[in-house]
């Protein structure tokens, strides 16, 4: 160990783990990720997964409070944490959970998601820490948050608190479409074609009704006219993100927008919501996460 | 053997195989089928697949012809047949594949799948065969016919030709959604609730629009009001079926209407379309199959 550790930072999603440990002053002194996300791991799986990646930040003879974030906290997770209820504000001390140890260095502390009871029911779990950590930043922003991911949530926020979100699973569905469905055999290309992404989200948005229709003529015209592989790969995304954008236009149309979100997806969100028109703004999503643990970790402390 | 048997009828699907030995009187004197469909074959699987099936049934001194009908003719089947091009008579012996073949008393034709160029690209392999059995029992029928499958077909058919028609893949989807996504924690039932699903397709069909923002609803709803999984399992068929219905509403609306097809899911379609209004009729899968057989073998082997 290099530096003392004065707690740990976990971001602990269906795929992916990732924790971070920060020194005394609140600079990150020890950072380490691996792929033991929820999905892979039955509940006696946590602990050994977390030892795997921070067993050697912990000293001998202090508990170093870990506060993690995520599906961790979920019915299939390590503890299950039941939900805060929207509207409310992101992350809070009230509702944790605390799973149980064997190695007597572990002090776990896991986040609550939060739930939306009506109009729609809807769930999110590790987003509200990226909404905590982005209004820390952004304290007084009003608008709409929208965080792409397997499940992308557009996120209402007002004076601070979660007011109304929404989920969509055009992650999801993109990847069982990609990689299982028949649209398989058309689309097995490394690159996207942009132009034809653009083309088809506008189409896609203007007249979601016709979404059903769609998919299959990604096949048929592969088939029939030998529609390019990159092409074939941006029209499925046009397609179920263009469709998304038409029945999230409540949350996007004459709003203050930001993307929280990296990587290839969050990009495609920023195109598509391009060619809608609206203006947005980008926010890095590994950062809010962090500051979004540090929130947490700030109320928390206070009260342990 | 019990009787000579003269030809031999295969429907060979993506994922079963199936076989009529016809006597000399055109009845059926024999009958077998297997689950060694197109998709679990490579292309020297077939002959040995269609043999377990059918080689008792061959004399050792004639080959009976043997008509096969469906995905065994893709790109990925036993031979590859080219398609013929919409509108056209669903099946005729203009186009055929002749595989390859080992044992001396194998005489395989494959018939060919139908595409459609313009104004939407679009295939078929398989239901040709149906619609062509449909028209020797229903030679005057002009309307629609609705087969639905893992690919759902709507076809406009006029003057005993196939006109135009259109793919959906809501079964595939169906089957990636219930059994791969997160949704499937949520449906697990043996049993669909009816008046779940006639409440979601019609809600579904009369705004398709909002399809993306239904589907993690089924998800939220289970984990915040505790919605039953037999509830579950009728709003995801009615989410998918209903917006096919808004999409094909050119095929059904104030048409002549028949579904050709059994089994649970031609009863969803059949429920659904009630909800909607239109009258229909229905049509049984596995005897229209054979018919359309039965007349390609007429055509073919005139020309043999």
């Amino acid at each position: 160990m290099l530096q003392t550790i004065s707690w740990i930072a976990v971001d602990w999603g269906t795929s992916n783990l990732r924790a971070w440990g920060i020194g005394a002053d609140g600079q990150v002194v020890a950072e380490a990720a691996s792929d033991q996300g929820m999905g892979k791991l039955d509940r006696a799986g946590f602990e050994p997964a977390l030892l795997d990646l921070v067993g050697n930040w912990l000293p001998r003879d202090e508990k170093p409070l870990i506060i993690a974030g995520g599906m961790v906290g979920a019915g299939q997770g390590w503890v299950e944490v039941r939900y805060r209820q929207a509207p409310c504000r992101p992350v809070f001390s009230d509702v944790l959970g605390t799973p149980e140890t064997r190695d007597p260095r572990l002090l776990v502390k896991v986040l609550a998601g939060i739930k939306q009871v009506a109009p729609d029911p809807d769930v999110m779990r590790g987003e509200e820490t990226q909404i905590a950590g982005f209004l820390v930043e952004n304290p007084t922003f009003e608008g709409t948050l929208c965080l792409p991911g397997t499940h992308t949530k557009w996120v209402r926020i007002n004076a601070s608190e979660i007011v109304h979100f929404k989920t969509f699973m055009t992650g999801e569905l993109f990847s069982l479409l990609a990689t299982q469905s028949v649209l398989r055999h058309s689309l097995d290309a490394a690159e996207s074609d942009q132009a034809e992404f653009a083309g088809t989200v506008a189409a896609a948005a203007n007249d979601a009704s016709r979404f059903a229709e769609r998919l299959f003529s990604i096949r048929a015209e592969g088939l029939v006219h030998g529609l390019a592989p990159a092409r074939a790969k941006a029209r499925l995304s046009g397609i179920l993100i263009g469709t998304e954008l038409a029945a999230a236009q409540g949350f996007w149309k004459d709003q203050n927008l930001v993307i929280v979100g990296n990587g290839a997806q969050s990009e495609l969100y920023a195109e598509g919501l391009k060619a809608l028109g609206p203006p947005l703004r980008r926010s890095d999503a590994t950062h809010v996460t962090l500051a979004g643990l540090k929130s947490a970790y700030q109320h928390i402390a206070r009260d342990i």
